[in-house]
């Protein structure tokens, strides 16, 4: 399952240079990845309840600029999970500006359950969840 | 009892002008307001902790800018609550690059506790927290 | 003339208490003034080249807020010219969440021209400007 | 040489779990290669000047995050240029709060002139500008 994720750029997300800041561009996978989770049916809250997670936190992240962006245009982000590990899962992102390609990125996260001593551990991913994105 | 914050504006806090973008003003005052609470050897968690409170949030904010301020230069920020009322607080803020006046602001904060029936509700400030600042 | 932004609040908008960190409504409130000029086929940049201007900067900035907002919320800015004057305007907020208001705010913003001596200068707003926002 | 940029976390850095919102971390990676320059008596407006480029851009960015941060804790961010290429280099950060790893990034930076045809183009790194870092 992809999902998209669109944006407007405005003026407060561009530097002196008229081009986006470009942490920005992980503010935005990050929204993206919010997306994705939406379209599953799901949400970090909605995570906790269901499957009494602490959260789904960032262990690495990485983004490749291959053009720059400015405001006014609309920047279009497509994330989908590409790998599944055992406690963790891999979401790629890939960015444009109608067809031209802004950037390619991803984000390693981890499946914060609660250890036996009943502290923030990286548990196994359920298969119920990892059923949602299976379309 | 009035704070000192300061701070290096980076080149990721200007716009296209290579000035400030203005959210980046408020950001800032809720940072000195941070090193207020920290001068009078508080926090927003101890004040959870000792006055059972739920927040001290925003109710309203402003800021009039007289100059505008780009990076590589060093804000300073001075703080100081200017007005208790009842179950809320006023606190002013003066921003300069050296000598130069950039802005003047205020927030104006409610001490959000607990009502009655256990719900967030404005209460009455204690005055050992208001003595805090009594210097 | 009033115009609609319209934002899905995101995780990364709200702080420790899960509502949204006050500074991002303004960053908000900017954002919903280029959907304005937009609205008016205008913009920053189109401005430069029309009216010559070097841009048209905040002198003050205010917000009063209501009601807090949480992510997955989708945040509806309402946006008006409500004061002309001879060199600056007035730009008025209204920010909901559905029905629920949540914040009311204002921007006034300067028409920064050049001055006799070529130097960024206060000028008069030309009718032309005024007349796009006349619906 | 390495150099060391380091900044209080506040509130308004912090997500509902009350830790750093992860984008954070590369603003500051940003600000921390400013601190650099500094030291090395260079800013990107001196840089302009004196060897004539656009900017310093970024073409790749990663971190790999080993602990969480939290608001009023100090980050440590310790950075140098580990890699030069032809016409790039390569920042390598290293983030502690005290003695506590933090994260681990890099940002991968083009030196971007100006080609024969005028246009902004990747051009050699002079000398002059890598020997101001070699201490």
């Amino acid at each position: 399952m992809e999902s998209q994720f669109e944006v407007r750029i405005v003026w407060g997300d561009c530097d002196e240079q008229g081009i986006v800041f470009y942490p920005k561009y992980f503010y935005w996978m990050d929204s993206a990845f919010q997306t994705l989770l939406r379209d599953a049916s799901q949400s970090v809250r909605a995570m906790r309840e269901e499957f009494g997670i602490v959260g789904i936190p960032i262990v690495e992240a990485n983004a490749r600029f291959v053009a720059s962006a400015t405001h006014e245009e609309i920047l279009r982000i497509e994330a989908e999970i590409r790998r599944w590990g055992e406690t963790s899962l891999r979401v790629e992102y890939r960015g444009f500006c109608e067809d031209r390609p802004i950037f390619e990125g991803f984000e390693a996260r981890v499946w914060l359950g609660r250890g036996s001593n009943g502290r923030p551990a990286a548990t196994t991913i359920p298969e119920a969840f990892k059923k949602k994105f299976a379309k």
